[in-house]
């Protein structure tokens, strides 16, 4: 068969997909790419069997035909040939010969007969929602998901859609952070856990435009232009994060988030890199925020104002853990609500962006003294 | 001790004696600056006994003083302390302490008894140089410096004094490059090899601004401004790099560089990774560059046109080599000098820029057919 296209068109087309092939497995047939032609439509589909990642063109040809080409070596063909008409032919000889101005090319093409079978979605059942919504959820909590293989579930994004909006849930059980968007009306009340690598690949393309999500058990399908990315779900229960936010932390804590960021970072390079402990001393007006490293004679105090309704608390912190969670937290002012010295506390913004809700829980470390 | 200091001045001063300071070291006492106060004057010296990074400022305090500081600490909490005065001063327990507007800190200082001792500058013998000249020399040549331990000598790049100007050259057995800047009256005519490290940190340092160079049988040391840059030489005889260049290669080939540049570099995309092979058959009028992978069923082949003092040639060469010697050109025509397919061909541009002389030389390879 016989096709052509403008190179840039293609290029886009694949640096799209190009994104689900794996860099290393030792499956030979998720290094290509699968071309599939049908009807005077192009579509092309990679894989790493985690994600699915499909985007189809309209091409030159009423043939339908399959065949799977090397992905690396033709995304990078396609990349340095500029902005010209590409000319493909099929050869007999299981060669995709490849035609411009500069030049010929041949890249060896073979059966889709080894190549995975794409899911089939089924249509009746999605949500649509804003695909800024879905990045800044994803982003927003990534840094709280797990690295601990023993809980799976964990090892993800929590995805909730219920009637008042989405929540996005990520936490490692030293902390947790929920993020949700606010809108009524959503038809639904399900959890669905994304895995890692659709949380890493999924954002790179969104942007301000609607975007269906087609449900079902296994799979979730998100339909992005002419784009459908497909992800497994981790199949496990979601620990029930509610009843641990679900704390009553009546002692407040309100500083300045810009000045606690800075304070915070400068005292960190002055914690002990195997205890990594920042010790807050809190009093109605102020806190003294202070690290030490025995073992090299270093350590650090700084006083920042704040506004507290108890007389004096004294916190440990985690230092990766507390400078995690405040810079990804934008806002003047937040707020943190406390129990106690050892129990779960609450981190928030004093004013919320309007539809969207943020909550981050750490738990306190006991301070080495 | 007392000394104040502006954060700003300080942290453009640590940065640049900064990069002197080795990522891993057995040695501890290389991990910090040495910090010598005399007559109102602070010199901060790193060291990684290759190199040595120097740089003074004054300060308002006419103790004498040598002590050492952890680098690293050091260095980030200056930066991160923002535009603001420094407050130091050293107690008695070893411990320097830092005041500012933020807060208090402190670091152990140690004695710099243990620190190496910085070579001796025998500043009756220099010359005097553009930064630009000696920062193009060693950029220009660095990708031809030999990994190849068993020749030390070739693991650095030559600086040869003479009396029409100065050459920087450098070779693996395979390649060679060689970067001359002409102006008389030079009053020597001597060779220094430079060590790597020397050719990555130096380059970082130098603008267009003159440099003395001291010159000593086993240093040279830059000074650029306020910094003072010494470095040990490699010890050894370089090759006798004029015999190979020597040659009469009286076959011309000429071909507009980018052009030449954008078709290797598509051509080398097909190059198997194994052979790493690129074919070039040249008439009169133009040049076939082709590139095969067997094992992987793809080739490539362009045909662009040049201007050649013979009938035909088949050259062979390495790609990577050639698309080095290439990308680190820039005009718009070259001559490539030939005498046979089994001989060292030279490469240049066929116009030179003004006091400029670039020569470049590339062994061919037999081609696998």
């Amino acid at each position: 068969m016989e096709f052509n296209t403008n190179s840039k068109v293609l290029e886009k087309l694949l640096s799209k997909v190009y994104q689900a092939v794996p860099s290393r497995t030792p499956m030979a047939a998720l290094e290509n790419f699968l071309f599939e032609f049908e009807d005077g439509k192009l579509t092309v589909t990679a894989t790493d069997l985690e994600i699915f990642l499909r985007s189809s063109m309209s091409i030159d040809s009423n043939e339908n035909k399959r065949f799977t080409v090397p992905a690396k070596l033709l995304f990078e063909i396609v990349k340095a040939l500029g902005d010209t008409t590409i000319y493909f032919t099929t050869e007999e000889n299981s060669k995709l010969k490849i035609r411009t101005d500069n030049g010929v090319y041949e890249v060896g093409f073979t059966s889709a007969d080894d190549y995975p079978v794409v899911p089939t979605i089924n249509k009746d059942k999605f949500v649509t929602l804003n695909g800024k919504i879905i990045k800044k959820g994803i982003e927003q909590t990534k840094f709280a998901i797990s690295k601990d293989a023993v809980r799976p579930a964990m090892i993800g994004t929590l995805l909730e859609f219920h009637p008042e909006g989405i929540n996005f849930v990520a936490t490692d059980g030293h902390r947790l952070v929920k993020y949700s968007q606010l809108f009524e009306n959503l038809p639904i009340n399900e959890q669905y856990i994304l895995p890692l690598k659709a949380g890493e690949v999924l954002p790179k393309l969104l942007y301000e435009t609607d975007v269906k999500i087609f449900l079902s058990d296994s799979n979730l399908t998100f339909q992005i232009g002419e784009i459908e990315f497909i992800t497994r779900l981790i199949a496990q229960r979601y620990p029930d994060y509610k009843v641990v936010i679900m704390v009553e932390n009546e002692k407040l804590l309100k500083i300045k988030l810009p000045e606690f960021q800075a304070a915070v970072r400068r005292i960190t390079l002055f914690s002990s890199i195997n205890y990594r402990q920042i010790k807050l001393i809190v009093t109605k007006d102020k806190i003294e925020i202070s690290s030490e490293d025995i073992d090299h004679g270093a350590s650090g105090k700084e006083v920042i104002p704040c506004d507290f309704t108890e007389e004096e608390m004294i916190l440990g912190f985690n230092t990766d853990f507390l400078n995690d969670i405040i810079s990804n937290l934008s806002c003047e002012e937040i707020v943190i609500k406390i129990s106690s010295p050892t129990k779960a506390v609450l981190i928030e913004p004093v004013k919320q962006n309007e539809n969207e809700d943020i909550l981050m829980l750490l738990m306190p470390v006991r301070i080495n003294s």
